[in-house]
């Protein structure tokens, strides 16, 4: 198992700079006086393809030998990863291919083919996924670009922090949503080495809590069908993730769905902003724990934005 | 009549900048791809208290007198200019009173009573309304900020225009939705002054089209009972928009009600910014109008954010 280090997050982070936004940073004076503390939202809702995800996704295709990006990439994911692969694939020039269970919106298959990537359909079962995902490598030769296991994807997404730490100074704590791990280890990778004096949290819900009861345990425990709105948090952590979690995060804290829907909506009525479920889970957790915040300095990752318009959370 | 100048909008400009936002231009490339232009939208749904009219609002509080704010202010609005005036109201530390028809949604109540303004309900109907209001000016002695017939409002939202062109070189066009036409009031005295090169535009429902109607015949004509879903577009021209209007106003685009939601819906996803029905009439025109556009760089003024997320338009 390969650990990616703070060189492989500055080369990512030279690497991907052409085809990524530097995200900016919003702040609520109304949000700051329910929480008791300064935070400071750092919006990859707004990154290309909407979600911090072009950044790792990025950093694989776009540091692929020509040889090997010829023959493309491929992933499995019904969520962002699969869109924002495709987002970095169709900059490059290169296919992709997404398998991805018949069963998935149709929104998310579009979203890949609306970036040129193309969808493979499999049934709603990990057997059919690996047996059709296993049949794609074989015909392609794609590189198999994981949504958070890969050193190369954690290395692109460890840049969001460096960015969030050069725009605000000071910050006590960095506080990010914990699904399969991906941008909290990229987190932990950008500052254990820049900035070892903030804390790192992670923000995961009740009914998806396999990162909070791994951390406890002190090894990796799966979930068993876990149901949450914040659909891109059910994945279990992996090995790579599960280093990092294990070595650099502070705390994980979990938050209910209606503490969730409530948060999220508390954001997009005060900030003006669209963003997904997954990315309120931080800031539910620390209206329910001001004192572990209060008059701290926190930076908290928005993490995506894509959302369905028509059925929102609290309708 | 006094015709505010270019000396009053830098008058403004000066007082309001503790109170307000400089707001943010956003980009999209799909939307630019559609229109087939550049477009930059200047984003004052981000503004304190959510809308533009956070501008005019704080220059007619802070350019009182001490014995005139002791006084208070006072307005009849339903809309983003009451909250914004209480908002200003309340960072200067005075009384603000709003009268509303005992109709209009709480929400609207709700947010007024949250920046310390005082709501008195009147029946919904214009001498109700001017009763009622005659007798809070009565008993006050508050100074009547009108929401935008007024030159202290329009000065403060010419500010806007005057940020913009900073911040994006080489319009060919600003466009902005027109109600009462206190915003384009403001985009045309800022920009007929400093940037006369850049051509001005106005976006209105067609169901509530009487300023392009006014605009066509040459006088101020009032609708009559228009019904939108960009509510905030129902009022009509008056004296001294009329004039702004009839002397800078390139031409009045309409778009339909569905292509109105349609637009504003886009900019929800693409974007992920959440904004008014009244916010998207202008990129609804100019989807609408591409002739008119293509090829240019277009200013395009996001008035607001304040929308009810329970009750969105397109459910």
């Amino acid at each position: 198992m390969y650990i990616p280090t703070l060189a492989d997050m500055t080369a990512a982070d030279e690497r991907i700079r052409p085809y990524i936004h530097r995200t900016p940073v919003l702040t609520s004076s109304f949000i700051n006086s329910l929480a008791g503390a300064e935070l400071f939202f750092k919006c990859e809702n707004f990154q290309k393809a909407g979600a911090f995800k072009a950044r790792g996704a990025s950093n694989a295709v776009f540091g692929l030998s020509d040889e090997q990006a010829a023959r493309g990439v491929a992933t499995h994911s019904s969520g962002n990863h699969g869109t924002c692969l495709s987002y970095a694939a169709g900059r490059r020039g290169i296919p992709c291919t997404v398998v991805m269970p018949r069963t998935a919106p149709q929104a998310k298959k579009d979203a890949v083919r609306g970036y040129g990537g193309k969808v493979v359909e499999c049934e709603p079962s990990t057997s059919s996924r690996e047996a059709v995902f296993a049949e794609v490598v074989a015909e392609t030769g794609a590189e198999f670009v994981h949504p958070y296991n890969d050193p190369r994807v954690i290395a692109g997404q460890a840049t969001c922090s460096k960015e969030l730490i050069e725009q605000v100074d000071g910050l006590d704590v960095v506080i990010a949503p914990i699904g399969g791990g991906g941008m909290v280890s990229g987190t932990c990778l950008t500052l254990s080495n820049l900035a070892p004096r903030i804390k790192i949290y992670a923000a995961e819900p009740e009914q998806a809590d396999d990162a909070y009861r791994s951390f406890k345990a002190g090894h990796i425990i799966a979930d068993d069908a876990p149901n949450t709105v914040a659909d891109g948090l059910k994945v279990p952590l992996k090995e790579l993730t599960w280093h990092f979690v294990r070595n650099h995060v502070t705390d994980i804290l979990t938050a209910s769905e209606e503490d969730i829907v409530d948060a999220m909506k508390l954001i997009w009525k005060r900030m003006k902003i669209v963003m997904e479920p997954s990315s309120a889970v931080p800031l539910a957790t620390i209206l329910k724990n001001t004192h572990v915040f209060a008059g701290k300095r926190v930076g908290i990752i928005i993490t995506g934005g894509n959302v369905d318009l028509d059925k929102l959370p609290w309708q």
